[in-house]
């Protein structure tokens, strides 16, 4: 089993969870540490081997509740080998929806993508290829929340646990950024902080930058500036056209967001107030 | 030598520079062309070997000028082995001057450094190990300018051509940018346009980004908004703290200032509106 | 146009072939120019801009004929817009075989598929999902020579006039090397030269590196060994294991390789010996 | 105080030594830790806070003896704050000990230098300028054993507890080798294993590879195949002359060399057969 955990730091913490896998018959396969020295705050990855006892599995869970309650910490177990289901949301740029399928499909990616949402048609075909539901939810000026309540009812259906939003050019509502808060990961087209808003790429064209990126980011109701997971950057030069920029992004923006969801799916990030602690693989 | 040229685009550019070259009896030893599409703007450096001759150099350069306005060019020609006299600003971090001088020294940046100039006397120790003059000016917040009327009075009296700010820490009047427009350098301490002002590191980490950087460009007027010319970057993870953002990105801002300080020294940027075309080597 | 030529460096060749473009009435749109100083050979990229008259194409690259014998020049002209037809061989490995058919399908490669062909089934699926034919042509140890006759049969059937490699994992024949020399890009998973042979992840997990890579060549004879298109590395840590290096790669892997088919169909590499100029965009 | 440790794994290792240092009265401040899974092998580092007592710290150290020797450990304590002493031999390239004597100056690296050593007198001016004393000790050809000694006794009358080898161009003969086993970090100028032995760059360019690279290693009798602390990398084109590789390999072997000393003088590197485990900050 995987436990994600963080709480307020006090001495003895390790010792104390070191002592419960130990008690409670595990073993610890590997585990992932950090203590933020500013907020006095204490993350930890725990990969516990308890056998294959189910029973086992159910009691350390269980019995951690009072534990975990005691040092007023965030927790979660899960099984390391559980895919992640996942719904992505796109609208017609093809290529970050293709590479996640490509690596869900190579195992690179633990994912279950058991649908696909557009508000445009355009990526339909892509869908039909990898035989994975399509569903079209235009979204209306007018009626912006009544359509992203289509969205809702689709994605819940569909059992997804996780949002992946793969370039989906849709400003969402902020009730529903706050429905699916640390599990909908969104793919920035710019070096985030950097080129906030429409046309990054235009932007950092403008402002003549030698390098660009993307950012994948927990998406919260504040455009852009989400939680950051991970970040890509390539090198431009003088010779690069806007349309030179869109195709060097679009690689940056593929490495970032799949690795987003990968560590995300693997239970390697933990969110902490406006930031993550990736414990990499 | 070596010609910079930038002019508007039309047919037959290259065709005509090629044969005045030809003519005059020179021959192109190396061409690094540029059209802007967008402009529809030439830019162009050759170099050109004419011999030893003195009187073949100089005879050359005259006759350019009917050819060079006929075009509306903008161009400069100038020795390839000849070294950049620069100014070195600082403050009181040491990197950026100990790196500078190093690679000054090593040759690998073609440059003579006749003075350095800081607000502070933390680094004069570093101008007595290189043997190079210091002088100590003060900027007083009440007399800014005439501050900088001495720090100009200073530099012009050196015979330097390049001003480098090498994490100098304090914002330069409007009139002192103009003087100096197109040779001044200075290094900002983050990834531009993103964490404009103070401070980036700190706000960088605040922010929670996975890459940091750090931006040489042309000083202008308009604070931290002049042209790049060179930009690097650093992962980081959340385990750093801000003072170890601020140690990553002392090799980015060595880095990115001396790649830069060495196109220009090598006369391999031309600067067009808020931007350059560097024919890097 | 795209005019592509190397031949012995001699002066006046930039005035020569820029002249010869303006009296055909062509314009030059965009040139990149190298001279090998070791070698004394110079290359050329020319994009021309002769209008829409296919006519005036055609006498330009007829009377070239005679500039360029004199010259002793290597040249070749070609539309910009043209696709390259590209045949792609594969084994089992899936991910370079899907990331080229996503560039292609998204016009980020300017290839037409109209052949896959493998030594085993495995990936049948993904031919079958972009309609593009696959041929499964086995190759049996005792009789090699003639597995690949049936190869070269059917890529000449194809029209192909570009091998694609995408982890093909069977070393050809000195002759069908021969063939397509020049014309048979291969992506070799291991920072070359570092890592010749099998297993190269193996080989860098036991060697302890700290930075692993991929190769793109050109293939010859000589296994390994061919003239280098494009590399690309990805950092690995102490706690990567022989399967995390695999899953590393393949991002490195994708991105060379395509890459390298990239600035081959858009005519901008130009071997030279056993190494290659590549005028990057 | 840091504890590095290394020893076979088993179950309960955290648990074990996260009990002790909770007896012994210290806190854990911050843990890394990792499992080999091929060679069954446990590795950890832990920043304990043990307050300000001395004894305390003693006694930790003595009581941990019996503890260490029943898991069959591995293992050092040092306090975090302490510098490392280190001796640095250089032959006449300039760069590696110019970036070390200015992070060591600027605190970056925690290093005292009460030595440096030279088979040229190239760089003593170097050594005078940062006041820390030269020795010039030729290494005879024909004498090779006897310098090399001499070495030795420089090195221990100095009190260096590291060496560091900054483009030192002598190859170390075996036994002074086993004497400096894992406290010897060279700087191999080539992106290892590529190019193992003599003027790598030159190979390097021969090659015509596309991205060059250096790496630092412990010294081992068996030239360049030591284990890898770091490795550092930059794209190179085809206009790069191999004195261009050489500049920029400059920097790779700075960046390379000095974060391996960073590494081992913070106790975060654990040697372990030909690998190294680094815990990076």
């Amino acid at each position: 089993m995987i436990l994600k955990l963080s709480c307020p730091d006090r001495p003895g913490l390790v010792a104390t969870l070191a002592n419960f896998i130990s008690v409670s018959g595990g073993n610890i396969l590997e585990m992932s540490q950090f203590t933020d020295p500013i907020d006095e705050w204490f993350f930890i990855r725990i990969h516990i081997d308890v056998g294959d006892s189910k029973s086992k599995e159910r009691s350390m869970i269980d019995t951690f509740e009072s534990l975990g309650r005691s040092i007023d910490a965030s927790w979660e177990f899960r099984s390391p080998g559980a895919k992640t289901c996942a719904a992505i949301l796109v609208t017609k740029a093809a290529h970050c929806l293709q590479d996640l399928l490509s690596r869900t499909y190579s195992g690179d990616i633990p994912l279950e993508v058991p649908l696909i949402l557009g508000n445009r048609t355009d990526l339909e075909p892509i869908a039909d290829r990898y035989e994975i539901p399509f569903r079209h939810i235009p979204v209306e000026k007018g009626n912006k929340e009544a359509s992203f309540d289509a969205y809702r009812e689709a994605i819940d259906d569909s059992g997804a646990q996780l949002l992946v939003l793969a370039r989906f050019m849709q400003i969402l509502p902020p009730a529903f950024c706050e429905t699916y808060s640390g599990r909908a990961i969104n793919i920035h087209h710019s070096f985030l902080p950097a080129f906030i808003g429409a046309n990054p790429y235009k932007q950092a064209f403008q402002r003549g930058v030698k390098i660009i990126g993307a950012t994948a980011h927990y998406v919260t109701s504040n455009l852009d500036a989400g939680p950051i997971i991970d970040q890509e950057v390539a090198r431009v030069e003088h010779f690069h056209t806007p349309e030179d920029l869109v195709r060097l992004g679009r690689d940056c923006e593929c490495l970032a967001l799949s690795r987003a969801v990968r560590y995300h799916s693997n239970d390697r990030v933990i969110i902490h107030g406006n930031k993550t602690i990736v414990f990499r693989d």
